[in-house]
């Protein structure tokens, strides 16, 4: 890694730093991960946000109630029922304990759906060849990024459940993943943002069979250099190209690592892969 | 009525009036009926904030669940299931649900519980001769009514769901009534608050079994005359004392009346009770 590159991917320092970070199944479903990742967000002394996804708890809750997943070609379907049992799970039960877990932890979260003060605009996907149901495709140009910097201004941390909503009464299954890369473009108007999804690996392997072949810096020409040499786990390509994807729309950074590498990937001494 | 009592009782044209609204189960559980009532909100120009009680389906997915309500000595116990249901359906899908429908009415509504942004920090009650389980008793000198007054300084509505929080993690069952009145009072410190509660009758009757024979203004004076006269329904006493305690505390006005006269009980020509 050149002195170059790492100029390139510093944070420390930055006014207006700002962290987006996302969490999934592995952690929801799991309490002492998800307090250990809670007690370690709060930890984090810069703004932050915090998008968690679904987990597993919606397909219980949801087998107790005789709501089955549904799937039309492989593809989860989200009829009216499983709108009801997501925003129940989702943007009740999950959403709210993770607010109340931080506020006894001194982050002073406010727990949000995109449909609260309209803050993630959506539209029901196009039916094609599928009819998806319930499902949102965020309208990026209407994020309301300045409630958002309001609640960050003050002291407050937006903790967002993966819905949004399609002003038309209607709220919507949208994925996470997507909520947090469309919040860090749209607030990097006004702060240098790091995406930080935590995931199940250390980062990005360079040895998919190596868990310790962890890729810390990943600009464009390095990433095309490496997928030339064929080093890269298919799997991982439509996640990096995600991350460029949001850097190329003014996101400044995006990692990829382990939730349990929190504070170390809020550094610049990363133990995840940075993508910048 | 005379025309001093009058003076007293306006609202119109004073600067800074806020309505907070409290509605219960004879609307959440009818969805013509809730409809009907946000449409009607939606029309109130002035600030506004609305309060939902539960309803019964959170009794009606519980029992689905196998989730039983729990009494002791006839008073509702909260246990450790219970809590995960409430806060699922009146945090989740009773109040996003409200979110959504309001949003599609021009409403830019954020729905809340007393723990996002500690909004309403509480205390488990103690445990005397009943242990309560999870439920909140409010601890109203520590109301973030700041973070209230800005939402409603940038045209956002809060819509609360009747939960509060310890400050330790735990998300507390709380008195939607409690809610609105402490909400109000420590709004008056910046507003000329009327508290609305919508019940099932068009107002507190002279005459129990006459419906047409509604109070439309009620003093202490009054109150007491009426009293003395025993001429009111037991069962309203407690509310009209809790609506005197209210504005004691520096409420301008509380109005008790029935959901379908909202917007005539937006005004001095009210159809409902009101108590100044």
């Amino acid at each position: 890694m050149s002195t170059e590159e790492k100029d390139h991917s510093s944070t420390e320092g930055i006014q207006n730093a700002l962290f987006i970070i996302k969490i999934g199944g592995n952690i929801i479903d799991n309490p002492g991960a998800l307090e250990t990742f809670l007690a370690d967000f709060s930890k984090i002394q810069a703004a932050k946000i915090l998008i968690h996804g679904g987990g597993k708890i919606a397909t219980k809750i949801g087998a107790q109630l005789g709501i089955e997943s549904k799937y039309v070609d492989g593809r989860r379907i989200t009829d009216d029922e499983t709108i009801d049992l997501v925003t129940m799970v989702y943007g009740g039960l999950a959403n709210k304990k993770i607010v109340a877990q931080l506020q006894a932890l001194g982050t002073n979260a406010i727990g949000l759906t995109g449909a609260d003060a309209n803050i993630i605009p959506a539209k029901k996907r196009p039916v094609k060849t599928i009819d998806y149901g319930w499902v949102g495709d965020i309208e990026t140009t209407g994020i309301q990024y300045s409630t958002v910097h309001f609640f960050l201004q003050n002291g407050i941390t937006p903790v967002f459940a993966p819905l949004t909503h399609d002003g038309n009464g209607h709220i919507l299954n949208t994925n996470a993943d997507t909520i947090a890369s469309s919040l860090a473009v749209a607030l990097s108007a006004l702060f240098n943002v790091r995406l930080i999804y935590c995931f199940e690996k250390k980062g990005v392997l360079e040895d998919v069979d190596n868990d310790a072949s962890v890729i810390r810096k990943l600009d464009r020409t390095y990433y095309q250099q490496l997928k030339e040499e064929k080093k890269l786990f298919e799997g991982i390509l439509p996640k990096i190209d995600n991350a460029f994807a949001a850097i190329d729309a003014g996101v400044a950074q995006v990692l990829i690592g382990d939730a349990r590498d929190l504070i170390k990937n809020t550094t610049n001494d990363n133990e995840g892969t940075l993508i910048y």
